[in-house]
């Protein structure tokens, strides 16, 4: 999102909406600057693993290598020899120095479990580039991203680092926001002999197929605005029509320019209701006000526009003040055809890695997995909500937005927030306390799976 | 395996080994006319799925379609209404009507469980090719052999097959012996969401790496030859130098052409020692007396040749009936790398699917998967043998053969065998009782994982 679009919404919202009750929770534009780390405590060592293209064929490109970027810190680490944990942030989609500096949560618990802290860089992102920069230029190239393909990824990268330190018996832990949070709770279902439990912020592992409701997530914007102001609301509902007719009007199109100060010429109107739509879910994200907190928008928003597998339907009832809209698969389906020559699997995600009836399959199945999420963000109503077992639970806060729970603790910061925290941390602990006895059982007692031969009777 | 080799270990147990006491166990000419359903029970309509070729890449070639071929008996299915239960059987390395012919237990479990049965074909075998005949000449074609897209074929099938017969509510439990039951443990791993149970017979999946000990395997062919008769174990255990001496003798060959009658003129003893090698295998997977329910040796026999991911660490000890040998993972990949052009990842499977610690791993994770292992069968090695979890559980019999339990039943089946079938039996109906009380308590209560709005509190 370019900074022009931040003035032009300071200016639509002052002039046009006259939203004030909204405007303190508004990212104001000094807050944009980005500190979110003002102590300086973040310290990362890059590093590079030469990874495999393809993990499932052997097909003779497969076995392609490309350098994928890890950050490291072991300043709190208490090494191998006393188990001490690996936190691992599974890398979404961008930069991984950016998810570590707004990953602060991390940092601030690292010092406590005296853990090793990992953040892998997704593949096609940052410089986890496969085939350089030319890589998003077509599908023989850009088709080796998926999130299968990442996560085996993770999962090799941290098998070989535990190797190499000598840290096989350190219980690992995964951590991620947004997509991210979907990556760490699907390694964590895929990979359990890798990752003994997962933190899952803001997830939306249910926004596929008919699992969430296709509207929820812009109802969930709309009530944000309707909760901070009905007037708001009803203003910025009406205003799609009003925005229609003033760019059809002579000279329409300037008068727009001129009242949302734009820095070039807008050809249409559907540029200026783009801009609007993207900035009101952005609003609703990160709706909190401790400027230090706010983050930026998903560089690949909207993820719903993916072309592959990250088809999430998505549509706007007419209760809500987006313009009502209706989602097709077949539209989606045709239009990633025409621009990509590529086959959308619109039900894959689902077949891959579940989500219907998500509470009887985990109920008996999995553990160590926690869901949080803030309903101020839309993107919770495609988040798993409600306790699943004793060990997958979710810890919902009424006034969180997306993955809120990630960023650097402030003084500032609500007792709701500091409590989810510490929940969140106190059931790491659990995880953690209940892998070591498990250890030690095993280091006790138990001959292993495969010994002897005289007792072998059905049992 | 060609009708030669029998005729060679025939005469060779007659002729060298004396080995009277192993004879009665050895297939009998006769029994290999595979009389394995001798009531014409079976009753299957072949079917054929359009297939995609690679699940986990968007590249233009992975979109490309063929024709899986599946099975079907709904000839006991009580059908989608009463949700009865959906039993796939998920194909190994061979023609799937095999498997089905030589999988009685399902045909014979399903009256009782008033079930769909389904047999589906592993790509790459059978008709299920997907570049037609050629496909093995190279790494292009043939490296889309893996496992983890077979799993994905299961896997997208099954849920169109749910679909089409609006059976979505039916529990479905997938069935596999040796790699099939490998794929169906790990099936129910990876896709619980698909598959609510797992019997895995004979299954190996801990035959990888050093999780199983490297000679545990030829150990096992040797124990039974040594439990049948020492006499015959020490003359084997001689035989190979014998053999060799013979061999580099003048007219030595021609001597062991005599002696094995053998079909062609062998040239070098090496064929000769690979033929003994593979029948003592056999003899010790299929020890079992009833004629009926012998198997023939699974097509891709040894499985340790693979040149992909199926790489099983194997060698012989000082102690056994085989010439003493040692395993090395860089003469596996420069063999591969020669003679395919292709890349072996050993360790890639362990990585995928895990087995280190699997005891302590699936205690905590997991759920409904049963490992039944007969322990004459030298592959139980590399088997689950122990109990996990009060859900995830080992069957095993100190007589049983290679996946003896699949088998259809017969009158003269001995009482460990019917009681191994009927533990199995009792633990799926537990399964699929604790399926419909969830699903009755969901239809009864709860509102779904994203519904309301009012109740989200930290829970």
């Amino acid at each position: 999102m370019p900074p022009s679009l931040f003035y032009f919404l300071y200016f639509l919202l002052s002039t046009i909406t006259s939203a004030n009750a909204l405007k303190p929770t508004f990212p104001s534009l000094q807050s944009l600057c980005l500190q979110q780390n003002p102590d300086n405590k973040s310290d990362y060592k890059p590093h590079f693993f030469p990874q495999i293209l393809d993990h499932f064929t052997f097909t003779p490109q497969s076995s392609k290598i490309f350098y994928q970027k890890y950050l490291l810190n072991s300043e709190y680490w208490d090494g191998p020899k006393k188990r001490a944990p690996i936190f691992v942030y599974t890398g979404n989609e961008g930069d991984i120095e950016w998810f570590a500096a707004n990953t602060g949560f991390l940092l601030d618990i690292a010092p406590k479990f005296r853990a090793l802290l990992v953040f892998i860089e997704h593949r096609f992102y940052g410089e986890s580039m496969p085939f350089g920069k030319g890589a998003y230029k077509s599908a023989t190239t850009l088709g080796y991203l998926t999130s299968q393909q990442a996560l085996a990824d993770y999962a090799t990268l941290i098998t070989s680092l535990k190797q190499n330190l000598s840290a096989q018996a350190c219980p690992v832990v995964v951590f991620g926001g947004s997509y991210g949070g979907m990556l760490a709770a699907w390694f964590r279902l895929k990979y359990p002999h890798i990752a003994m439990g997962a933190v899952a912020s803001s997830a939306p592992i249910l926004q596929f197929d008919d699992i969430a409701s296709w509207t929820s997530f812009y109802d969930g914007v709309s009530k944000d605005f309707k909760d901070a102001s009905l007037n708001c609301f009803n203003v910025i509902r009406a205003s799609w029509d009003k925005l229609q007719v003033i760019s059809t009007q002579e000279k329409g199109l300037q008068k727009l320019n001129r009242v949302f100060r734009t820095c070039e010429d807008i050809k249409s109107v559907y540029s200026v209701r783009d801009w609007l739509w993207s900035a009101f879910v952005y609003t609703a994200m990160v709706n909190y006000p401790t400027p230090a907190n706010f983050m930026r928008p998903l560089p690949a928003y909207p993820i719903n526009e993916a072309c592959t597998e990250m088809v999430m339907p998505m549509s706007c009832s007419q209760q809500g003040m987006f313009p009502p809209s209706t989602f097709s698969y077949k539209e989606i389906e045709d239009d990633c055809m025409k621009k990509y020559g590529v086959k959308a699997r619109p039900h894959w995600i689902t077949t891959e890695f579940g989500g219907h009836n998500i509470e009887e399959v985990l109920k008996r199945f999995g553990s160590n997995i926690i869901f949080s999420n803030g309903m101020v963000d839309p993107w919770s109503r495609g988040g798993v909500l409600k306790n699943i077992s004793s060990s997958i639970v979710a810890l919902v806060t009424e006034k969180g937005a997306h993955h809120l729970d990630f960023r650097f603790a402030t003084r500032q910061d609500p007792r709701w927030l500091v409590e989810q925290r510490r929940q969140e941390i106190e059931l790491i602990q659990g995880w953690i306390h209940e892998y070591n006895m498990d250890f030690m059982k095993r280091k006790a007692g138990s001959s292993g799976v495969t010994g002897g031969g005289k007792d072998f009777r059905q049992r």
